[in-house]
């Protein structure tokens, strides 16, 4: 059990200053702190408190972050890239273990409070990737809350032996159900969709299922995960990441997946992508619809650009969206904030009394100002301990 | 005169590591410095030597950098935003000298060495942001170069007297004439083009013309800035910015209009926008057409975003284009360095010998990690004298 703190001078949700007590891990009091004997005062310099990033989507089993720099001159079709990273694993030596608690330090730096990592499941490497995952969950439980995505990059029907390993990962414990384009990438969207709900079924586990097939066949694979959500009575329990087809330039049909995607309980995740077309933010929650975000993967054998910052992410949002306005700004940030805890389902989050002490301060005049500036983190807190100040971790690495 | 400096251990480029010698404000030796009498020695520190950024196109005279923030509430409009700035120029009372004044000094920290500024003219303020820009243009000759575009924001043939004020502004002057989207602001193309091709004709300067305006739109106002620009005999005089219509989806379309923009030598801005379509960005290098960056808005009426920082700017090219490889993100260098410095004409720019020390130091392990990590700049030098420091600026502002 933690001690008590009070974070003094501090104000939720850039609103005016106040304190904040924090004591068993828990939110216990919001105003003018009371006494409490023993409680140890910090002082908040009046900065914004938030409930801790939730990282919503990345790959935490495959980063090169900490690694020497990996030049890419990789070709550009999708086959290249995964068969690229397939390979690279080994002759790299990505350790997904130490790779992954790399990603965490940085994350916590960041502020950030929960993951959820979808972790590669191919024949090539089977399970590695989420037994180190796994490790460094545990390693890391009291600084960060992970939840494990079991995801067959590679393709799942075209490589004979995945969906058993699937169904291995999750018995051995990963939260969620992954997949991919099912149209693209298996070639048979009815044979990946009945593979990836039938194991949710079996398992009682939820879906996150990367789509990032563009226009009519991105809209089609939607129709095909949408009617399958309803069958499968699985309201609030499937997440499409990306969703690259609800940026596409037809309004009106736009305008009706969203409106059976909210009907149907799925939610979006969206990173922002400043070169995909994307679903449009302020629309997608107006519909009614869950959104969260993520950096997806970071200085891995795909993309060179990440640094796991949600307050960035925000940013990114923004800048994709042109939300321009105070208020518009804010949506972006619940989206990195309270939308991740909704489609994660996390229990107790929040700035009540009550909810987890998953804290990040952040600095700024207001809100926006905070976002667009992306100034180093004051102070995050796991449960009531502080695990990061000033953009620097305060637990041990291996 | 400045003294004679050596950069020792610094990387041009990102290559082998050497020294640089600087003298009387340009290179003097690359490679094992000899004795030179006097010569202070600095430590590079194995960074990245570039030349200094050029940020190609921004607001100098309205930043609100520095200043409360002021929470943003317009309507979605241009007219809307065009029509609020004016008038918020007023109540917050925005100095354009001063507010110019605080931009450069961000821009310095970042690296930027030379900057070309829109600023805008109108009836209702007269000529008092070029005044404004001048004034910092002269009182910071020593630490940036500055050009200013004669910027119509609110339109020229539909406000009275704007033209006369433009011209005034060259006679100042001011080094570029400027437009504005010559359908859809002023809604006469041709009286637009014919006034600012007749004001560059009359004081033999180059052009730089703000087009928002999308596909076959901007295409149409594009196709005649091309005709003019061939009967003005103006190849390497006219810059074309944002060319949103570069974006659209029509591929061929897209390939003639960027043959044809090679053809007549017309220059391309782009910020690399990541909610609007924009030009290809290697499509339109490997067309021949010189390509410049920079931050548009920094934190004003319009926009809360920007920073200054054209490191961080190559990175948004780098993701606006999808661009992964390491050889991609050199040219996205290129462009905030090298192609701003051709756009703009610049003599003397670049590491070899005999070039202006406009230098700038960047930390990385190679060019590529430099740009996806934008750590704080080590150094930055103006004409062989150090400007800036590990992100402080070295001189003194009013
Ligand atoms: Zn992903
Ligand atoms: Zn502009």
């Amino acid at each position: 059990m933690t001690e008590t703190t009070i974070l003094k001078n501090v104000r939720p949700w850039g609103e005016a200053a106040t304190d904040v007590t924090v004591a068993t891990g828990r939110i216990a009091q919001v105003g003018p702190a009371t006494v409490w004997n023993g409680a140890k005062a910090v002082d908040g310099g009046g900065a914004i408190l938030l409930p801790g990033f939730v990282e919503a989507h990345t790959h935490l089993d495959k980063t090169l972050y900490g690694m020497a720099w990996n030049p890419n001159n990789v070709g550009s079709t999708l086959v290249e890239k995964i068969t690229n990273e397939r390979h690279s694993k080994s002759r790299l030596g990505l350790d997904p273990a130490r790779q992954s608690a790399r990603q965490v330090a940085l994350s916590v730096a960041h502020g950030s409070t929960h993951i959820r990592s979808h972790v590669d499941i191919d024949t090539e490497h089977g399970l590695k990737g989420v037994l180190g995952v796994m490790e460094t969950r545990e390693k890391y439980a009291d600084v960060i809350d992970l939840e494990i995505v079991a995801f067959p990059q590679s393709g799942m029907l075209i490589r004979q032996g995945t969906k058993e390993l699937m169904d291995e990962a999750l018995s051995l414990g990963a939260e969620v159900v992954g997949g991919l384009d099912p149209c693209s990438m298996d070639l048979d969207p009815k044979g990946h969709l009945d593979v990836i709900f039938g194991l949710a079924e079996k398992h009682g586990k939820p879906i996150d299922i990367h789509l990032h097939e563009l226009g009519e066949l991105g809209a089609f694979s939607m129709r095909l995960i949408i009617d399958r959500t309803r069958a499968h009575a699985m309201s609030g329990k499937v997440t499409v990441s990306h969703a690259f087809c609800l940026g596409h330039n037809d309004y009106l049909a736009v305008g009706r997946l969203l409106d059976q995607l909210a009907e149907a309980g799925i939610a979006i995740m969206t990173t922002g992508p400043s070169g995909y077309p994307c679903p449009p933010l302020i629309r997608t929650l107006d519909a009614g619809i869950a959104v969260c975000s993520g950096s997806d993967g970071i200085r891995d054998c795909w993309s060179p650009y990440g640094n796991a910052d949600m307050l960035e992410r925000a940013m990114f949002l923004g800048m994709r969206n042109d939300l321009d306005r105070d208020a518009d700004l804010r949506r972006a940030v619940e989206v990195v904030t309270t939308g991740g805890a909704s489609v994660m389902n996390i229990a107790g989050y929040g700035l009540g009394v009550g909810d987890n002490a998953d804290l990040v301060l952040i600095d700024g005049e207001t809100l926006a100002e905070a976002v667009v500036s992306r100034r180093t983190r004051p102070l995050v807190m796991k449960r009531g301990k502080v695990v990061a100040r000033d953009g620097a971790i305060l637990f041990a690495m291996e």
